[in-house]
């Protein structure tokens, strides 16, 4: 249509919708705002299935755009028709013959979803360039009808997609996504993952740009933790994921053995790998004497393989090694490094040779079940093309194809070898949130008694605290020291942060002690009310910090970390869409970077790691149970050989920002 | 010269130097390696200065290669004749007209020395791509004479050489070549270091490859921290660091700016960005009402800066906001992301105008002192090119460009405002080992009470251990423990690991556990010798390991970490070239990322830092001073608020390898 009727690239147009002979079944609106409304009504009165909105200066604009966008889909729902838009780069079905968008996809398999323009437009560039195909494109601009999570629940059924790149700001009904992209995960179409909002610069972005508060990065862990998602930080990662992701055949685990022509190159992968958490085991002595039978006398051939210039002299080398690598048994993938790929660079006879190796490469290392993967120096020669053809994924950067292929074996569901920490099985639902449980109303009998509440409520679901009594004076303390025994430890209460401040005691021996510390901390923090409890055994334990949070879009988080201090510097924190299960809880606490220190640290005893999981999972059901709560922690938990202590909890609910304990 | 005497490539050619009309200076040897010594000889005879071996099959073949390659440099040194190789790749000199290497280098100011000629090749091939060229290149090969410290040392005076990237398997003397980086880098020419061997297949690969047990990749950080080499991980990072090195004028501190079309780019980038150290702070109100200003309604302004599609409507108004931004005062560098680059790909006007808009850009920022530095989805459009020309670096991938700013920013020299740590500044010496002191003697007086031997070490040369005395048994034990008071802690000697195997009790309270205690070891272990010890107040402080270990090529390395079984875990280790001095030590322990627990972790107290450092000074001192000690470390090294004490020590000799206490 065009609404002066004039004539367009040679074809008629019509000055209205209402004037076609036909009637659309898809129509693509790119008019100005003021005539989208009218576009609107016509495409849905001739009858019109699906509107591809491309016009911008609606919602993203202002309060008067988005009050059109949103009634022009009232509408667009009333009469059944679908909207992908507005704002949108349109979209593309290279299954069909449907391409509604600027560019010029290649054909492919990875479908692409995004929810910006430009990145979208980005990848659609990164990914032919290192023969990345696409099967569909969405752009989804502003996502007044259709969003990212139908846009992906449409794919799980599309043939000719196998894997899914998402790009996407606001997740709205972050847990609807999540168990989209689980099913997808579940169906074998993998789910990558480009998100902002990781900073504050970047969520402060967010916020001007959509006036969507976006998902703290930490949920987005969980939602990626609990669905299958592989979560990347750029589109070049997205799309180098993408290749590996794709490859006819994954590996089977973490041991990847390296060929190469030259030491540096062979050396640098191997720490490139190891660094993102590939093996690179020796090989036995069998498989390296079959190498050296093959390979010139000066190749090193137990792992990563260099055939030490024997490339120049025999290029057939290459693919007598990569054979007998991948039929060895002691690898699951095999990684060609270097200058390979090369060859077929220079003139006549070794060009083509070279290529030939590559296509006998590709079997033999197929034939063996192992996928191979190169990185080259040469990424656009015909060598790389024809590696491209037969589906092995070429990198010019052995960071990223270490990258990539790190990223892929960290959730490749291995029976036995990997973990599949909190991820959705086949058939497995994603925790649902319970409804709101009157539990925590039991918290709010007053400000001065909260952490008393806290505990109570905690200890009633079955976690064990550490024995504590209320004390108004001197007086009250030493006779509840007296009765649970000397040591004891002295809280004043009502501060947000008692350690902090000074307001924790340990160790206190005797009554002289207790009323001393109790005066100076009376003098100094004047607190409502202080809190004697019995000592702890610290030193014969391990603290961890078990904690739940509330995200906007993703509901509730549960959240375990090497507890103390040590949570906040190093940061150690695994986390999990709550409430968890107790097996979840267990895998959670064992994918912590210190949970060898419950485990049995250098031959010690190991901790009561099932204790611990319980209370995880107590707190992840009482937390997601009661929509008040935005944020609970019990910091530290003891954990012991003999089971756990709470020895601290608080609270801190939706309506008040400061009401912690 | 070749053999027969025949015509190559249209020209004469000699049977032999000896038959040259005229004396070469320089001679490139080709030559099959059975004629390498005659060609060597011809050469010194003809009056040849320096020589280019690129024959291989020498010293990285075999023994008698070795012996040939030997014999050869011997007479080019008697004959005060240098020689590069043999197994290189050739030199070029782009300043000059010498250019004696396979490739077709694009000159520039990038000087590049490698070890692997295949790495040579492609950090020869990524460099142009960006706009990188060389000033020198020097393949180095076998090292069998001139090595990478002396081709450096070189270029320090080299007028072409504005940075120095080098690829380096051996380091020969390391900390002679540290020493000459640190001049390098004094003199105004960064060094940029890849290297392999932080994983066991490197070292492997390494070690088959030339029989060189490389490095250990700690001792290489030391060097790096010592002499302000900027080390990296793969071809690509060097070369990405290398932009922004040669950049004419580098950022004054972290502060970041952004500016782009669209909001995915900029949230990325600010992600990217603040995940590499970079800070990417909110503009004051008067940046941004300014931005505001003259920008479209739609722009967001308060940095990240979005001008949200004004960029099509109006290019020039990338111009305007990198100026305001520039000359803010807010920001160390502009970061321009996304599609700007791309409108010089369409045809017409808009092409020439992104062109002028990148000049002025450029000017405008340069003006103000700030760097610009463009990550663009079009890195090789006119624009991008253009950008080039004037020294602005261009990326393709926002990862590669915030890993590069990052990397220089962390050692960047402002006053103030960055860490030095470790850092040699003009004129300041690397410390020096001395001579070998008999102190360590001591250490070895039998097995048994060779604990008390190195506490006594230590202690005597300055740092304060907890109370201990040796127990032979019962009697003994229970005598000690009284006279210094309960609680005590009792350790079992004689095994290497001893915490590991249940050999140290803590918090013992009187005679009868104690009894239990050895008792129940003794029979376990049959320890030569029990220690008893005064508690220390472990709950009032932090542990810290410290520590220092030989490496083959640089010497002793200065270690601290977070102590206790932390420091495995979390592997928070800082290393120094040893000795160190007292503000050496003190720069390390605050390099620590958990040394905010040591610092007045929210508020408390700040515990004994300097004391703590001083212990690390006078460990390193030991240790440097006495070649014979391999490893020795003090872990835990207690820290509270009134000073240090160390609660463990051991020691491993070079000679005897399990003869750790």
């Amino acid at each position: 249509m065009n609404r002066k009727g004039e004539e367009i690239l040679g074809r008629r147009s019509y000055r209205s919708l209402r004037e076609l002979p036909e009637s659309p079944e898809l129509v693509v609106i790119t008019i100005r705002p003021q005539f989208f409304t009218q576009a609107v009504d016509d495409a849905i009165a001739v009858g019109a299935r699906a509107l591809v909105v491309i016009t911008s200066g609606l919602g993203e604009k202002d309060d008067a755009g988005l009050q059109l966008q949103r009634a022009a889909v009232e509408r667009c729902r009333m009469a059944g028709v679908v909207m992908v838009g507005p704002n949108c780069l349109g979209i593309a079905d290279l299954t069909t013959d449907l391409d509604l968008t600027w560019g010029d996809f290649k054909r492919g398999e990875l479908a692409l979803i995004s929810q910006s323009g430009n990145i979208g437009l980005e990848l659609g560039q990164l990914a032919p360039a290192v023969g990345v195909g696409f099967s569909r494109f969405v752009s989804l601009g502003n996502q007044a009808d259709v969003n990212a999570a139908e846009a992906i629940e449409d794919l799980i059924t599309h043939e000719g997609t196998r894997v899914i790149a998402a790009y996407i700001e606001d997740f709205e009904d972050g847990r609807h996504f999540a168990s989209i992209a689980a099913r997808a995960s579940a169906a074998g179409k993998p789910v990558i993952l480009l998100t902002v909002g990781s900073t504050n610069a970047s969520r402060r972005m967010a916020y001007s740009h959509t006036g969507a508060i976006v998902s703290d990065s930490l949920a987005v862990d969980a939602a990626c933790r609990a669905s299958g998602i592989y979560r990347v930080d750029t589109p070049l990662q997205m799309i180098g994921l993408a290749q590996v992701l794709l490859m006819p055949r994954r590996p089977n685990g973490r041991r990847a053995s390296i060929l190469g022509d030259g030491g540096g190159h062979v050396a640098l992968a191997a720490d490139r790998l190891v660094a993102h958490g590939l093996q690179v085991h020796r090989f036995s002595d069998a498989v390296s004497t079959r190498l050296a039978e093959t390979l010139p006398p000066t190749a090193i051939t137990h792992n990563p393989v260099d055939v030490a210039g024997g490339g120049e002299e025999d290029v057939r080398g290459f693919e007598r090694a990569a054979r007998i690598m991948a039929e060895s048994g002691e690898t699951d993938s095999v990684i060609l490094t270097g200058y390979f790929g090369g060859y077929s660079e220079e003139q006549g006879a070794w060009a083509a040779e070279e290529t030939e190796v590559a296509i006998a490469m590709t079997n033999a290392t197929h034939a063996a079940g192992v996928p191979l993967i190169v990185q080259t120096m040469y990424p656009q020669s015909p060598t790389s093309r024809k590696f491209r053809e037969l589906g092995v994924p070429v990198y010019a950067d052995i960071e990223a194809l270490a990258k990539a292929l790190g990223k892929l074996i960290s959730l490749a569901p291995v029976a036995g070898s990997l973990p599949l920490v909190g991820r959705a099985r086949e058939g497995e639902d994603l925790p649902s949130v319970a409804g709101s449980l009157p539990l925590v109303g039991r918290v709010r009998e007053g400000e001065e008694d909260r952490y008393f509440s806290v505990r109570n409520l905690l200890a009633d679901a079955g976690i064990p605290f550490a024995e504590a009594h209320p004390a108004r004076n001197e007086k009250d303390a030493v006779a509840i020291a007296n009765r649970i025994g000397y040591p004891v430890v002295l809280k004043a209460l009502g501060t947000m942060h008692k350690s902090d401040v000074g307001g924790v005691r340990l160790a206190i021996a005797n009554d002289e002690t207790l009323r001393v510390a109790l005066n100076e901390m009376q003098a100094r923090l004047r607190p409502p009310l202080f809190s004697v409890e019995r000592e702890a055994p610290i030193e014969r334990g391990i603290e961890l910090l078990i904690g739940i949070k509330r995200d906007r879009s993703f509901g509730p988080i549960a959240l375990v970390g090497l507890g103390g201090i040590h949570a906040e510097v190093f940061q150690d924190v695994a986390v999990a869409l709550a409430p968890v299960t107790l097996e979840q809880a267990s895998d959670l606490i064992r994918s912590l970077n210190g949970s060898e220190l419950l485990t049995g640290w250098r031959g010690r005893p190991a901790l009561d790691l099932g204790a611990a999981a319980d209370a995880l999972r107590i707190l992840s059901e009482v937390g997601a149970a009661a929509p008040q709560i935005h944020e609970m922690e019990i910091n530290p938990l003891l954990v012991t050989q003999d089971g756990v202590q709470a020895l601290d909890a608080r609270i801190h609910e939706m309506e008040t920002d400061a009401s912690s304990v």
